[in-house]
């Protein structure tokens, strides 16, 4: 069962890029994440793994018994192994390190892949909604829903002053973190991005990489998340998130017309050279990639191009990382392999859109 | 006239750029360069305006009575403009310096670019002779041939004891200089470069970019040639450049070996994205270029990959000279025209190959 949703899964992009939603051009995807803990249980850091496992077995009894959840796996430890885990991650479906951290660790996954619950990470639950484009409060209308359904069923460590307890301090409150995945080749090709990180820091918000927490910035892809969880509602964080962010999108899309105003050139020419060298050179690193599908987003927000759109753009950007490329040809392959057959499916994919 | 040949030839590459001759996947061309001057008149920098032009009318007048100069074109300083100096020069019909440096100047060249000759240039002659691939014998036979007809109606300046006599003693002696203009990508990708200029040194040649002394090393082609004129024959110095040319076209085999032997994706991979940057690019400087065809060569010469012919590499390698753009376009450009335009003519050329 465990199995065959990660074959399925593999078969397709990630649902979160499939390049729809609002203004998809430049936020890629939106998430909501909420920690939660259940009362009279410690912290599973430390928590005994006979706890744990009575934390997953409590989880997997209520996740039966919720209509958002009817449809979708249960994982635990031991059910995935190593390249899995990459995969997952590459997905944002868990954390990194999620279960590569010993044993005692629960993980359910929608069918749709909107929805995931990571069970004994640094929370007993930390519930996840991902969704294409900018659709904030629609990930949380649904991370509300489920988040009341597995409260009416057990009871989370709650305070009237605080709020929700978590393991760490950071996310008490509402623990709610709402995060969007950016990206703002204008404002980087400008140099104004350290304004605007400067700018978004000051108003209680977080700037990241594609991969979390202490990544690089790799292809112009910002993760833009709250800060604080602690004296605000769930609602005027989504608000305020959702207002900023609109108006980063004003400041990328004025980058844009600056560039094409002052080096049109120069920009077609990025676009094109990033274009000529994807489908034609033979190795291609993982950050080349992101780097090269960079410069095509930038050329499709601009119309300088028209051999691919947004949901190709995306689906490249995550069949390439090394877990997926390695499930893509059914086998472990090291780094030089990967580099070459990386470069073969970037130059397939591409040549069939275009005669598509 | 003068105008009509130039017209003429900005119409065709290079004929000693055909990608003939033998091993002409290394050497591009063969170069024979005498250096003569006429007795009882003073060496050209030190001669007055009146002697210059009375030695232009002398040379004319001679070469008119000569068979193998009867066919071609006579330009004196003032025929040829700014634009059309550049175009010689970049073609290696004349030193870039040559009609710049005030007047006083002739210049003869044949119908088939195989013939070139300098009045007044540091020597009162500067006769060279230009052909495709590895054919220093058959430039050497053209040129001692009309070397020896204008001997018959001018007394060159001569010593028995020195041999011919001329403005600067590097050149007394044979007044020779054969060189060959050469692509070792080879050499330069395996680092062996140096060492191989080290070993040319010592045996008496000296090793120059592709624009000639003092010039930068762009897109991985050396001229070759003799630095010595006195105390060796004509015959010896031709041999031993053939000699050792023949040694350095096996090292560049041999290093071209190893490396598909050692890194075989990396060189595949260098080939075809030069290919997909040429292809795709939108600006595109004259330097870029020659790196970037000299990665086409490579992968022609390795047999990986076959959308053009040496040919059209050649040919892209002059046409995409700033003077020779102009020409193609019709009217002067400034460079970042240049860069745009040169990326737009090697796009059709390379897509016209390919369709046909």
């Amino acid at each position: 069962m465990a199995k065959i949703l990660l074959e399925e899964m593999a078969k397709k992009p990630a649902p979160w890029l499939s390049g729809n939603g609002p203004d998809s051009a430049v936020v890629l995807s939106s998430r909501i994440r909420l920690a939660r803990n259940i009362s009279d249980f410690p912290f599973p850091p430390s928590a005994s793994s006979d706890i744990r496992e009575r934390i997953i077995d409590l989880m997997q009894s209520a996740f039966s018994r919720i209509q958002n959840l009817k449809k979708g796996t249960f994982f635990r430890s031991g059910d995935i192994d190593n390249l899995h885990q990459m995969f997952l991650a590459e997905r944002h479906l868990i954390s990194p390190q999620f279960m590569i951290d010993g044993g005692g660790r629960g993980l359910f996954i929608d069918d749709k892949e909107k929805i995931s619950i990571m069970l004994n990470e640094e929370d007993h639950i930390r519930l996840q909604v991902l969704s294409s484009g900018m659709s904030l409060h629609e990930c949380w209308d649904l991370a509300n829903k489920v988040d009341d359904e597995i409260g009416r069923i057990l009871q989370f460590d709650y305070d009237e002053e605080f709020g929700f307890l978590t393991a760490c301090p950071t996310n008490v409150g509402t623990g709610l973190r709402a995060s969007l995945l950016i990206h703002l080749p204008g404002l980087v090709l400008t140099r104004e991005i350290d304004n605007v990180i400067n700018r978004i820091s000051k108003v209680g918000l977080m700037v990241r990489g594609f991969y979390g927490e202490g990544t690089d910035v790799l292809g112009n892809l910002f993760q833009i998340a709250n800060q604080t969880t602690l004296g605000r509602t769930e609602d005027e964080v989504i608000d305020s998130l959702t207002k900023i962010s609109a108006q980063i999108i004003e400041y990328e899309r004025g980058a844009q017309e600056t560039l094409m105003k002052d080096a049109p050139e120069q920009i077609e020419d990025k676009v094109w050279r990033s274009y000529g060298i994807l489908m034609h050179a033979r190795v291609l690193t993982s950050n080349e990639v992101m780097n090269l599908l960079s410069a095509l987003r930038l050329g499709l927000s601009l119309s300088l191009i028209d051999k691919f759109d947004f949901r190709t753009l995306n689906e490249l950007l995550i069949i390439t990382q090394p877990a997926h490329l390695q499930k893509y040809v059914g086998r472990e392959m090291d780094t030089t392999e990967r580099d070459m057959v990386r470069a073969d499916l970037i130059r397939q994919r591409l040549a069939d859109f275009k005669q598509a």
